[in-house]
C-alpha cells in the first residue's frame, strides 16, 4: 500500500536492534483519518472471505481492529494479556513470547466471545517474528472457530514470520512487508 | 443517553463489588456499530469545544478514543500504562491508584504528542472514584495542553469521581450515570 509506505518512509525513525519507531501515527499518537484509510485495504482484501468478527490483541491493535470492525459492521474481540477480575468464567488461553520485551505473557479471551460458526479476521500493527500472531491463531483453532486470514499493518520480512505463516497457507496480508532497515543511514527497503 | 442506558440493562450483568460487567459490548468483545452512535453522542456535545486531539487510556478507552477521534477528524493520543523500549525520549507522567485492581501505576505520554496549543477532550470507557481521569488531567495540565471537556461512557455514580470533578468545574459528560446497582437483584438505577 503506497500510502502506507510513504507515511514509514515520511514519519517512521529506525533504531539499533531492528526497531521501527511508529508510535507517531501508528502506537501511540495514532492518525485515526489516516489509519481508517489502511482500514479500508483490509476490508478491500478480505471483504469476500464471510468475515463475521474481527480478533486482535491490546493495546495497539485495538485502533486498527476498531476500524476494521467498522468496514465490516461486525464486532472486535480483543485478546488480553492479564487476567483481570472483570473477566468471569472460561477462557481461552495461551502463552505468547514477546521478541521486544524478553517475556513471555498468557494471552486470553473469553469463550463467551469466540465460537465454532464465527468466521475471524485477526489484525495487528506488527508482524515480526509472529509469536503474537500464532498466539492469536492458536484462539482461534482452539475455540473451533474458522480463520478467514490475517491483516498486517506492517510487517518486518527480514525476521520471517510472516514468511513461516505463509508456507502453512494461511492467508496472511501484510500492508507493508520491510526486508531491510538501517539505523545508521535511516533507509527503508519495502518486498515488493 | 437511552440507546446505551437500554443496552446496560439488556447486556450488563451485575457482581457483588460494585462491578459492573459489561465485557459483551464495550471492553473485551466491542460493539462497534452500536460504539459508533454513543461516540456520536460526544462528538454532539463537544463540538463547539475546539477539540483538536483525543486522549485516553490503554486498553479499554483505546476503542471508544478512535472512533470519537474518526467523529472529530483529529488523532487519538492513549496513555500507556508501562514503559516499553519503543517509547524513546522524554514522557509526561503521573501515578494512578486502581481501585479494581488494588495497586498503583505510572501512567505517560510522549512529550512529542501532547502540548501547549492542543485543546484535549479525554475519553474513557468507565468513571468511578475517578483516578485514571485525574491521571490523564494532570498529563493535560502538565503538558500545557488546555482541557476542553472530558467524556466517559458509564459512570458509577454512587462512588462519586464524577460529581467532584464536576465540582473543580471539569466539563464532564457521562452519557450513562448509575446511582444504584443490586447484584442480588440484577437491578441498575440510572441517574436523571
Amino acid at each position: 500500500m503506497e500510502l502506507l509506505k510513504n507515511k514509514i518512509i515520511k514519519e517512521g525513525e529506525v533504531y539499533d536492534g531492528n526497531i521501527l519507531k511508529v508510535d507517531c501515527f501508528l502506537n501511540h499518537r495514532i492518525d485515526v483519518p489516516f489509519l481508517k484509510e489502511v482500514c479500508r485495504e483490509f476490508h478491500r482484501l478480505f471483504k469476500d472471505a464471510g468475515v463475521n468478527k474481527i480478533l486482535t490483541i491490546e493495546a495497539s491493535g485495538i485502533a486498527i481492529g476498531t476500524l476494521v470492525a467498522q468496514e465490516f459492521g461486525c464486532p472486535l474481540v480483543f485478546a488480553k494479556k492479564t487476567k483481570t477480575k472483570n473477566i468471569a468464567g472460561e477462557v481461552y488461553t495461551t502463552p505468547v513470547e514477546s521478541f521486544t520485551h524478553g517475556t513471555t505473557y498468557n494471552i486470553m479471551v473469553s469463550k463467551r466471545f469466540l465460537h465454532a460458526g464465527d468466521k475471524v479476521l485477526i489484525v495487528d500493527d506488527f508482524l515480526a517474528i509472529g509469536n503474537a500472531m500464532r498466539g492469536l491463531i492458536n484462539l482461534v483453532n482452539e475455540s473451533g472457530a474458522e480463520l478467514a486470514g490475517c491483516g498486517v499493518v506492517i510487517e518486518k520480512g527480514f525476521q520471517h514470520g510472516g514468511d513461516a505463516l505463509r508456507r502453512e497457507n494461511i492467508n496472511l496480508q501484510s500492508l507493508a512487508i520491510i526486508d531491510e532497515m538501517n539505523y545508521l543511514t535511516g533507509e527503508i527497503i519495502f518486498r515488493n
